[in-house]
C-alpha cells in the first residue's frame, strides 16, 4: 500500500429540509455576506431558490447573486462573478446545483480572494493557497465535486477544458436534501449513477495490495450504487434510494476509495478526448461505453479484483470460477448500464469509427504518452479500446 | 434512515517516517509552541520521543512537555498540564500516544483555552466552543480518538469516570505509522482489535432501515478488521495489517459507520458497569465477555443483519440459513475472541456472580433506566446477559 493524506473537512447536512437551514449554518459560521450562485434557473422553477433565500433572509445573511452556469462551466462566467464578489465583499460563495455549479464557484473562490485570473489555475501556472468559503447546496448525484478537491473549467474561446486539484477548495459544508434530487430526469439520474461507479472503478482497479481496507469500502459503495440505482429508475421519488445515491457520490469521490493506492483514471481520459471530439457526449455516456470495453482487454491482469467485483456488485454466483465471474461481471454491468438507459457503444449514439485515430491521437498526445494502471493504455490500446466499443 | 451531520476535520497522514515530518506539518498550519503530551515513557524506550524532538527542533519550533498520562485519564494531570499550557502560551497540544493521552490532550486544549475546569466539561455543566488544536501521533491502534468526537476522564478523587462529546474537540491532524504499533503486545494488540469492531457492531445493530450504504461500509470494516486482526497476532510485524487495522481504527469512530443511525452503545453501557465494579478489567475485555451474551439474546430480533455479519465477516458459507447462520456467526465471533486471547467469560477473570445484582443496578441506575437497539436491555435483562457470560 502507499503512503496517504486523507482530508475531508467538508461539513455534510443530509436529510429532508436541510437546505431550510442554510441561513442559520452560515450564520453560525460567521459569514455575513452570500453570493449566491447557480445554473439555468431550474431552481426557480422548483420553489428551491425561494425557500434558500427566505433561509437567507430570516438569519439576516445579505446576499447577491450571479446565475447562469452552464454545464462545463465557462471561465468567462467564472471572471464576471469574481468582479461581482469583489465589488460587494461577498465573503461566502453558495453553490445551489450540481458538478458544474460547484467547480464555478470554487474557481471563484480561488480567483476572487487572490486577485489572479481563474485560468491561471486552470492551466496549472499558478497554485491556490486560499480562497472564499464555497458552500453548497447538492441538487444531483454525480460529481461528487461537494467534498472532492477538483475543479473543471472550460474556455469556450479555445474549447479548451482544464481541471486542478488542491484541498483548498474543499467546499465549507454541502446540505444533501435527497428529495431535491426526485425531479432529475431518468437520462441524468443513469448518467449520475454511472459517474459514482465509475469514480470508485477508477480508484479500485490498481495493482496495489496489502490495504484490504480499500477494497473492501469501495465494494460497499459499488454493491449500494448498483442496487439503488435500480430502484430509482423505478421509483424516482424513493428516498432512501436517492440518500443512498447522493451520500455515494460524496464518498467515492472524496479520498475514501483512493486512499493507501497510485490510481490514474486512464477511461475518464479516454472520455475526455471522446467528448473533446464529440461535444454532445456526456461525460457519463463517454465512460458507459468505454469502461465496459476497457474492461475487457484489462481483466486478465486483474482476475480475482474483476471477480469479486462480480461476486460482491453483480450478484454472480461464487460457485463460478473467478476468470468466468470475471467476464460474466463485465457482460452483466454492460447490461446494467443499458438497463439504466445509457449508452454501451458509440453506435447507439450515432458516432461511427471515422475520428477514432483522432480521439487516439488526443487521447496519446500523438502517441507519446500512456498511462498504466493494471494494464497500459498506448495509442495502439486506446485505438483497440474505441474499435471493441465501436 | 435518520438525517444526519457529518463533520471529520481531522487531516490524517498515514505512512512509514511520517511521526518525522510532524514539525514540518505543525509549521504549515503556522501553530509555534507545542506541549508534547505523552503516557509512561514507553515513547522515550522505543526512540519516538526523540524522533519527535528532532523534528520539532528542526522545524525550529518551541516545545515544553507533559508525561504521565496514565490509562483511564486523570483529571488532575489534565488540571496541572493546563496550568503549564497557559503560563508557557501553547498554541497546538501534541498528543503523542493512544486513546488516553488523546482524550487527556483534549480535555486539556478546551479547558487550558476556556480557563474552565475541565471537570465542568465531563460533567456536561459547560459545552466547550474553542480548544488549543491537538494534534495526533497514534501508537495503538484502538480507540479511534485520532478522528473522534468523544474525551473521557476519571476524576480520582471520587473514581467516577464522565465523558463528553463535541465536534470542537475532534483533533487537527493525526500522523499515523503503522510500523509504531508493531511492538503493541499481544494483549493489547487483541483488545484493540475488540475495540475497532465492537465500535462498528454497536453503530450496525439497529432497527433503521433503507441506508444500505452504512451497513455495507461497516460489514467492509469488521471483514477488513476480522482479517487483519487474524494476521497481526501472528507476524507483529505484518505492515499491510497494521496499516489496516489503524485506519479501521480511525474510520470505526469518526462517524462514517454511524451515519444515517440511531445507534446507542448498549453493550459499552453494561461494560462500563463491569469496569466500573472490577477496576482491573480492561474496556475491551468487557466487550468480548458481554457482547456474545447480548448476541444470543438479541439475534432473534434482527436475524438477517446477524447472518450478514456470518455471511460477510466469519465466513459462513450462504448455503446456511439466515437464523442458523447467526448463531453460528455468533458462535465464531466467540471463538475469534478467543483464539486472539480475549476473556469470553467472567470465569475467564475469575469473576464470580456475586457482584452481577450491583452491577445491574450500576447499568440501570437501580431499575431506573433501559437502552433500546434491536431489543431492550433493562435491568433485568442486564443480569440476564451477566449470567449468560458467567
Amino acid at each position: 500500500m502507499n503512503t496517504f493524506i486523507y482530508n475531508t473537512p467538508t461539513k455534510v447536512f443530509l436529510g429532508p429540509d436541510t437546505e431550510k437551514e442554510v441561513g442559520k449554518i452560515i450564520k453560525e459560521y460567521g459569514y455575513k455576506k452570500v453570493l449566491l450562485h447557480y445554473g439555468g434557473g431550474s431552481i426557480k422553477k422548483t420553489g428551491l431558490y425561494d425557500r434558500v433565500v427566505k433561509s437567507l433572509e430570516e438569519a439576516g445573511l445579505d446576499f447577491v447573486e450571479m446565475g447562469g452556469v452552464s454545464p462545463n462551466p465557462k471561465v468567462s462566467l467564472v471572471r464576471e462573478t469574481v468582479a461581482l464578489c469583489q465589488k460587494e465583499k461577498v465573503d461566502l460563495i453558495l453553490a445551489v446545483g450540481g458538478g458544474s455549479v460547484i467547480d464555478s464557484a470554487k474557481a471563484v473562490g480561488v480567483s476572487a480572494i487572490s486577485n489572479i485570473d481563474p485560468w491561471e489555475f486552470s492551466m496549472g501556472r499558478v497554485k491556490p493557497t486560499q480562497t472564499i468559503p464555497v458552500g453548497v447546496i447538492l441538487t444531483i448525484s454525480a460529481s461528487g465535486s461537494e467534498m472532492s478537491d477538483s475543479c473543471v473549467l472550460t474556455d469556450e474561446e479555445t474549447m479548451i477544458k482544464k481541471g486542478f486539484n488542491t484541498d483548498v477548495i474543499r467546499p465549507l459544508f454541502a446540505i444533501m436534501n435527497p428529495m431535491l434530487t426526485y425531479s432529475v430526469s431518468p437520462y441524468q439520474t443513469a448518467c449520475g449513477t454511472t459517474d459514482i461507479m465509475m469514480h470508485t472503478f477508477e480508484r479500485y482497479f490498481t495493482h496495489d495490495q496489502g490495504f484490504e481496507i480499500t477494497d473492501n469500502i469501495s465494494l460497499a459503495l459499488l454493491k449500494t450504487v448498483y442496487q439503488a440505482g435500480k430502484v430509482v429508475m423505478k421509483n424516482p421519488n424513493d428516498y432512501n434510494a436517492r440518500a443512498n445515491l447522493m451520500w455515494a457520490s460524496s464518498l467515492s469521490h472524496n479520498g475514501l476509495t483512493g486512499v493507501g493506492r497510485n490510481y490514474k483514471m486512464v477511461v475518464h481520459a479516454l472520455g475526455h478526448a471522446v467528448s473533446g471530439t464529440y461535444d454532445f457526449v456526456h461525460h457519463a455516456a463517454g465512460l458507459s461505453i468505454l469502461f465496459p470495453a476497457w474492461a475487457k482487454l484489462a481483466y486478465h491482469s486483474a482476475v480475482d479484483k474483476f471477480a469479486e467485483v462480480a461476486y460482491q456488485v453483480l450478484e454472480v454466483d461464487r460457485s463460478i470460477a473467478p476468470k468466468e465471474a470475471a467476464l460474466l461481471g463485465i457482460e452483466r454491468l454492460e447490461n446494467y448500464f443499458k438497463e439504466l438507459g445509457m449508452p454501451t457503444r458509440f453506435s447507439d449514439l450515432g458516432i461511427g469509427t471515422d475520428q477514432f485515430e483522432l480521439m487516439a491521437n488526443k487521447y496519446s498526445n500523438n502517441g507519446q504518452n500512456a498511462i498504466t494502471t493494471i494494464i497500459t493504455v498506448d495509442k495502439a490500446k486506446a485505438l483497440e479500446i474505441f474499435n471493441l466499443a465501436k
